[in-house]
């Protein structure tokens, strides 16, 4: 097994000063109290490339020779990785080159191309992209970086680990979201070297959980094909180099649920006023629905921001409707003039925000003198959805929740 | 006039430190290079309750005498200011009657009552809450705390100009949102009487710009109906004691349109990752719209976070409609089997994702044989819209742009 040593993170931590943000860790009074447990946060999603990822990929490229830098350096990466790598490629002047699969989402190749790297559509996954990678390291003589799998940049993730100590050195736990492992590796090699006391606990989304199978030692389900929000994480396996780290390091994996995930983005919106993408919200999510992991002062790393604006809309949407705070109602109305006017007047009594109506008769199959309404409504409590539906029966109405 | 003196605003700092987050404040590389100013933000989304508004209402608690904090206090808010004060209030023990105008959302009056706080709703708006709260002054000796107008609270928030230039003593210009003028006289006095080269510009939403008019001696014009999404500058007129000192320490007072808060609103979360309310955003929205205003190193004050979810969402909609992200085409189809797996086939090579489709073939003018079907596609840019167009025009659809 390759070691990590601690006075290797403690240079990288030299190394890339200045150049990384410091990043604010604090914590959730809130959180704390809603969860039962003691919750701080590190907030890797206000590093400039909005990801940890530059931590590892700047220590990379600054422990490359003069020849290599003046070759450059290449790697297969849909994401952070890529933007990580083109930005600190960019600011000391070594050429990159980024293979992204296929269906890479344009803005994501946007903002790797605004750092000056070279960008190539190839593969249909990122696999298929490494796959041209090495091709193009052997053919060029570029430095092939591995997200993940990299002594190097997983001594640059390591920093963090450092960090933390200094921002606080009471932290019991430190819970981390786990793609292909360089990011736990590094942090549990730092602060198990540092105080062996602190216990390390992985997350994985359950569509995509190979390294918390090996560490139980499950069959490991690969779910390919499996999408998930978390797409950060969405890595098929632990690398050679993390997999035994794993397995020696961390104290426990846990697994979180897709929509897990999706309440936790929610919460970091609405109580942390902070934008998190799916595996950033990983940690928090494992602490919500496993709270006995977080023992004693816990620490949540919030691994990157970067979501889509379309895709956060509409986890915010997702996340009202599981809450009851937006909700369907089907009301049956008479079909007689004044029958709307009558029913919207009595919503507008009872406070509540009229999101949508839709009245499509044809398809009910109650008797056509009474017509079906569907009204989505925004309230602010589960408890007044109850309420409302209470009030509408007591005016005679027959009302019903509409639940998908 | 009131004089605002830098040893109260000093010894306020001092009163407060600690139960307050000295919040971070940091430069955008990004929008600086978007909009060709130098800008920073400080993040006072940040504090417990999400606004400054605990400076000021901490400051004014801190300075009660015993007998004053055994009767409590009273004020009249919707908002941030009644969250501050309950807030503080428990945590000195003093007791805290908020009283809130009609139709005041519930998560607002919910999010007073958990910090132990009495509330009552009265008044058609904050003016109506207003009246209540003096005569409950009267009636049971409690103090009433304005949330602008009076020297404490405008003392308090004032801290925040001593903690910028700690923070960073180059800047040159700071840019702060206005409602009734506390939060940005405390600023500017303080400010201005450490650096007098300091220049301090104030944001109004040009539906409420008393403040605007009276700084550039126009006719104020009182919109009192007008709905604006920063609810938290839609105050009607500056105070007594506010007004004079707008007058005499701005150095410009600027106007911002709905739209342009809202893009900015999107613009922070997109960019900056964090979560603003409306008036929180004013600030960049005026840079945005009059980048001449930012003269040298300039801070920008982001006053709060507390934006409904379902606010947030529809603002993500929306700006996502005007960058042409997400947009709606109309294509005509000839009305046979198949013409549908044709269309839908055809996008999916163009690695356009398709929101919703819409196809009502009553209120159609063209030929039976032909229906239009509207299509709703979340695209990665403005090019790529007219792309979508030009290669579907190509196909022979007959397709256009659904502009509302």
């Amino acid at each position: 097994m390759t070691e990590i040593k601690l006075d290797d993170i403690r240079a990288a931590h030299e190394r890339i000063k200045g150049r990384i943000v410091n990043t604010q860790f604090s914590r959730s009074e809130t959180l704390s109290s809603q969860t039962g447990c003691d919750l701080s946060f590190k907030f890797e999603n206000h590093q400039f490339t909005a990801s940890f990822k530059e931590r590892g990929a700047l220590n990379k490229l600054l422990l490359l020779s003069d020849d290599q830098r003046k070759h450059g350096v290449v790697a297969a990466s849909a994401g952070n990785h890529a933007q990580a790598l083109a930005r600190h490629g960019q600011l000391l002047g070594i050429p990159v080159h980024v293979v992204m699969p296929k269906f890479t989402p344009n803005t994501k190749v946007e903002h790797t191309k605004v750092f000056g790297a070279k960008v190539t559509i190839h593969g249909e996954n990122v696999d298929g992209s490494m796959d041209l990678a090495q091709d193009l390291s052997s053919e060029y003589s570029y430095t092939l970086v591995h997200p993940f799998d990299d002594i190097d940049v997983i001594e640059g993730q390591g920093t963090i680990g450092i960090e933390l100590l200094e921002q606080d050195d009471s932290i019991d736990t430190i819970v981390v979201p786990i793609g292909g492992g360089g990011l736990i590796c590094g942090i549990a090699a730092a602060v198990k070297q540092i105080k062996p006391s602190v216990r390390v606990i992985g997350v994985q989304v359950d569509t995509f959980n190979t390294a918390y199978a090996y560490f139980h030692r499950l069959d490991p389900t690969e779910h390919r094909s499996a999408l998930t929000i978390a797409e950060g994480i969405a890595v098929k396996r632990p690398g050679e180099v993390t997999r035994p780290l794993l397995m020696s390091l961390l104290d426990d994996v846990v697994q979180v649920t897709e929509q897990e995930i999706e309440t936790a983005i929610f919460t970091l919106l609405e109580i942390e006023k902070t934008v998190v993408e799916g595996a950033g919200a990983a940690s928090l999510a494992a602490v919500m629905a496993h709270p006995d992991v977080a023992h004693g002062r816990t620490a949540l790393i919030v691994s990157g921001g970067n979501i889509e604006m379309m895709t956060l809309s509409a986890v915010l949407q997702r996340g009202l409707v599981r809450k009851n705070r937006l909700v369907r109602l089907r009301v049956v109305l008479p079909d007689v003039p004044g029958s709307l006017a009558k029913l919207a007047q009595h919503l507008g009594l009872l406070d509540s925000n009229i999101v949508d109506i839709v009245h499509r008769r044809t398809f009910h199959s109650s008797t056509v003198g009474a017509q079906p309404l569907d009204i989505s409504l925004h309230l602010c409590s589960e408890e007044e959805s109850e309420f409302v539906l209470d009030s509408l029966r007591k005016q005679g109405y027959e009302a019903s929740i509409l639940v998908n």
